[in-house]
This record gives C-alpha cells, structure tokens and sequence, in this order.
C-alpha cells in the first residue's frame, strides 16, 4: 500500500449490493448480513492515510442483491431506500461521496438477466429512479458529493442529464467511465467527450479509467464482462504504451478546469477487473512504466516546489498549482491549502511570514 | 380536395418560420410581414369542413427565420416566443393543436449551418428549450394540445420525453415522424417503436408518415433533404408494395389503444417534400392503389353500420368502433359520439329511442 499511498489521495470503495462474479463478494448478499464492519475498517484505514474515499455504487442493475427478485416491485423500492438510508448515514463522515447510481442510461433495458433494480427503473423511468434515489441519498448526508455514472458517454447520457438538472436531481459531480479494454480513446475523442460534458458546468470525475499494459479485447465485445481468458500478460512494449498513454491522457484531465477527480480502476493487475492487466504495478508487485510516469507527473511536474524570501514586509508571493502545500522555515513547517477561491494565505503569527498567493 | 376530405378528417398546416426550400415560402421570412391571413383563410376552410387542424412547427432549428441571426441569443429568445405568443393566441379557435418544438435531439448540435434556434437550445439545453416553449404555448391556448415531435425513434428520444416529464412540461401528446423514403419500416420496428413510447402513457401521434410508391432512397443519405433528384417516378409495382405497406402499418397504429393520430406527410405527389412519390394521388390527380386501400379501411372495415330494431324497452345495443356517429331511423337523423369513456348514450326526446353501448 506504501506505493499507493505515494500517488494517490483518492479511493473507491466497492459497494455491490450483491455478488461480481470473479471480482468482488457483494456487501449484502445474504439478506441482513451486510459487510459494514470491514467496509468501515478499510474506509477508516484510507481516512487516516488522508486518503478521500468514495463508496460505489449505492444503486446498479449490475451485481445487485438477488434476494430483491423474491419482492414486489414496492418492496424492492423500499428495500433500495432503506439501502441507501443504512450505508450513507452509517458511513458518514467516513464516506462523504458517492457514485449514487451507476449506469442508468441501460438501466430500464438491461437485459442480460432479470434483476429488481432493472424492474424498478422500467417503472419509475431513468429520471424518476435517479430523483429518487438521490433524493433519499441527500437526506441522509446533506453535505456529501453525489454523482451520477455512466459508460455511456453518447448523447443519451447527455440528455439524461439535462433532464435530471431541469428536475431538480441535486447532481454534483458527473461520473465519466472510461474503460479503454479495447484500445486508449486518444486525446480527440477525450477532448470531445470533455467539451461536450463541460456544457452542463458541473465538475466531473473520471470515476473509472483503465488503460492496458497488454494485448486488446477485441471490438466485437459488447460487454466488457463477457471477455474470460484464462491468462492476460502485461508485456514490455504494452507497458510503454500504457505509459504513453496514461501521460497523455492524465494531462489533458488535469488541466481540464472542471475535471476535479481522475480515478483508475485498478493500481495492480493482481485482482483487477476481468483480469486485464490494467494497474500501474504487475502481479508481482513491481512497477510499470505508468506508475512512474504517473508518480512523476504528480509529485514532480504538477507539484510547487519554491525557495523564496521574504520582503521588507514579509511577505512571499509565488505561483503554484492549487492543493495542499508544506511552509519549512528553519526547523518550522506549516501546512496550509490553495484552492480556487483562496485569495491571500496568511500565517502570521506561525512563522511571522505571510503567503500571498 | 373533394378526394382529401372522401378520407380524412385531420390536417397539419405548415407555420415553418423562414422558408423550406424548395417546399415551402415560409410564414415570416421577412420580418413584420407574417402570412397570418394566408393560413387563416386554410384553417378557416378546413375547420368549416370538420377537419381538425394542427400548426406545424412553432419552433424548429430548419427553415426558422433567417433575420434571428443578426439577435442576441437573448434577443432570439424573446423573437422566438413573441412568435409563439402571436400564432398561438391569433389561431386560438382555429388551431388548437401544436407541434410545439420540432427535433430537439439534434437541435443543440445541428451543425449543417449557423442558425438561431439551435445558438438557444445549446444556451438553454434541450428540457430547458422545451419547457420554455411549452410554458409559452400552454398560457397562450391552456386547452389546446401541445406536442413535442421527433423523426429521432432512438432511446434518446425516450430520455429527453423522461426528463421533459419529470421536469413538468405538459406534453399531451408524443410526435413520432415515420418518413420511410429509405424502405418501410415493417412490424417489428413499427411494434418495438410503439412498445418503447408506450411506457409513458401518453398519446402517440404518427406525425409525419411517408411510404413511397417509387424507388427507394439510397440508406447512405443521412438528411433526408441531401436527395435531389430531377424525377421520383411512380411506378406500378412500387405503387402495389406502397398500398400493402399502407394497410399494413395504418391497422397497427389504428388497433393500438394509446395511438391517437396519423398523419401522411403527402396527400398528392404534387408538390411532395423532396418530390418524392409518396402521396395516396399522382401528380394527375389519378388515385393510387395506396388511396383506395386506405378509403376501404376507414371508411368500411373500421365504420360501423348495423341495423337493429329496439327492445322492449325502446334500447338497440351494438357493438362499433370509437367516433361520430349518424343514428337513421325512417327519415329521422341524429349524429352522436362514441369515446372511450362513453357509457349509455340516451337520444330519448329525439327518436323515442335509446342508444346502450
């Protein structure tokens, strides 16, 4: 974890209802026996690494709880509310964001197999299940970030948020997946999906990026799911690929004024997602080309590093990206925060210095 | 017109703000100088032959008025509900059915040319472009029935008339236009269309229907308009192929409980949008097989005639289809209206004789 905690400030915790078959056990999949106390210990394990940790999904038609197909249909709506009711506040101030829900623009007709949250969303429609669910999301920690996610970057995802916007769906932060299992977007459809989602001026996270350090999955696949092999290497000149990309693409997010969050799926191939080898360290734990690209990027081309004096005034004004920042002087350090709206830093009585910003 | 007014009983008169080239003039190319009395003399003649008449379009990014593009979009804004305010109130009486707002999936990305209506839309975003209109029209005729039209039958349809409705525009009825100058769409469209627009509970109205009785348009032409042929003939056999497309699609939408309305684009191939053959009369005025199809399917197979003779009690009962109605007995006549939520129909005073349904 030491070299995760060296990048990145960021988690996601998986809240799958029910059981992701060869990925994840589902924190309910036995009804009454929910997984609370070890989803809290990783949460409170991230939190005093001051890693901010976000819990996904709170609502998918995907891994959800089998037990739901037993119910009518205002039984599953109830048991969804009382869902989310029992994760949000039992994990507040733990978790204070959430992908509220995950994929809705398929979610009336998905179609693979029957499940209780595809047969509420065929009732309520796209619109009415998102209010709902991030109307009861809200109530229960008012201060929390909600986003909405999807894979789905077309037109429909864009309509689909206009309409919950003109409905009054407190969204703050719009979810883009980004699974890249069949070949990296490239920066022209990146900026297009950017520009086109930057419409609506709400920040965005890139809420689950993959790029691969090995062979493609074939166009053809229409669910990423559906791809079972039994062995996916990494390889050298993927991996440079991979890095490639990931200092491509990572560049053009971080500058992007509303992109607030860049999430990758995987940080090692042990364990990820279908098996791709999409992390940033190999199963044996050694690093990729990316991990050091993306370490660079972060800690070196995107971090403020200055030696200045103060004035006659004691004052010291710099430019530097926004974040969290180390004052030393002397034996002394003072940390302090720029963010976009922050006008002068003063810490004056600390170290009888002044930032001005 | 005697051939129009033999089968129909609707009409849609065109208010396309600027000019439709090569169709039509346009209601105010030049600003300050709409055809108001032109359409009314149209609406005055059709509602004097009891045909109900629906405006189309009262806002629309093609063929809107060239002069909004010298406005702010502030500007356009107010151009464009002024208009609204105008034809809405002026035609009140004589119009009292809309298509509100026309093609508003690609409105915001319509990008053939620069025009007004699309510089809104990409301002406003697409539910808020329509609930404004909506709100406009609704105030100007608060009894008339307002629609929302697309040629887009796609799942972003589906989303945007969502949204719409969770966001509270009064949409009573959906619009869903059917040009198949590139082949009939066959059953199983036409059924899985009606299944997804179903699931709202509204009327459907076939807005724009076209089956053509000569050769097809190549599938590769996006915009229907980009085909610009000198001749579209008519021929025989495609005339034959026309009339069972007719029969075939007209009873599906005619047996469909929520299904309202249908419109064919062209009555006449004279004049027909892109001169195409797709009118139930040749350019002669001769009746195509497609005309008399329809005639027997109106005007026999979905009327009702019987002959009953009174009860008792002075009662006929009978079976018929929903509509206006002629009771005849001995040199008497009496007109009544079956609906949906008729019960008995009793006509004591007039003819000593009830009517049960």
């Amino acid at each position: 974890m030491d070299k995760f905690l060296d990048v990145f400030n960021f988690a996601t915790l998986p809240f799958y209802w029910g059981v992701f078959p060869d990925y994840w056990d589902g924190f309910e999949p036995e009804k009454g026996k929910p997984r609370t106390k070890e989803l809290k210990a990783a949460a409170q394990w991230l939190k005093e690494r001051n890693v901010t940790v976000k819990g996904h999904p709170l609502v998918w038609h995907t891994a959800t709880a089998p037990w739901l197909l037993d119910m009518s249909n205002e039984e599953i709506l109830k048991a969804q509310l009382a869902r989310i009711e029992r994760e949000v506040t039992g994990f507040k101030g733990l978790i204070d964001m959430w992908d509220v829900i995950n994929e809705v623009v398929i979610m009336p007709i998905y179609d693979k197999y029957d499940n209780g949250i595809t047969r509420i969303c065929k009732e309520l429609g796209r619109v009415g299940m998102i209010k709902e669910m991030f109307a009861k999301t809200r109530e229960c920690n008012p201060g929390a970030t909600l986003l909405l996610n999807d894979f789905n970057t077309s037109i429909n995802y864009e309509i689909l948020i206009d309409g919950c916007l003109q409905a009054g769906v407190p969204i703050d932060a719009i979810g883009i997946q980004s699974h890249q299992h069949q070949g990296y977007w490239g920066h022209e459809k990146l900026e297009e999906v950017l520009n086109r989602f930057s419409h609506f001026g709400l920040p965005i996270h890139f809420t689950e990026n993959s790029l691969l350090s090995g062979h493609l999955m074939p166009p053809e696949i229409g669910d990423l799911n559906d791809y079972q092999i039994p062995e996916w290497p990494s390889t050298p000149e993927d991996e440079e690929r991979q890095a490639k990309e990931v200092e491509e693409m990572y560049s053009i997010l971080f500058k992007h004024p509303l992109v607030e969050a860049i999430s990758s799926w995987q940080f090692s191939d042990d364990g990820a997602w279908i098996g791709a080898p999409s992390g940033f360290i190999r199963k044996d734990n050694s690093l990729k080309p990316s991990y050091k690209v993306l370490k660079k990027l972060i800690k070196e081309d995107w971090s403020t590093n200055v030696c200045c004096k103060t004035d006659e005034n004691g004052i010291i004004s710099f430019e530097g990206f926004l974040g969290e920042f180390e004052l030393v002087c002397g034996d002394k350090i003072v940390s302090f925060q720029l963010d976009k709206d922050a006008e002068n830093v003063q810490l004056v009585n600390l170290l009888q210095t002044d930032v001005l910003v």
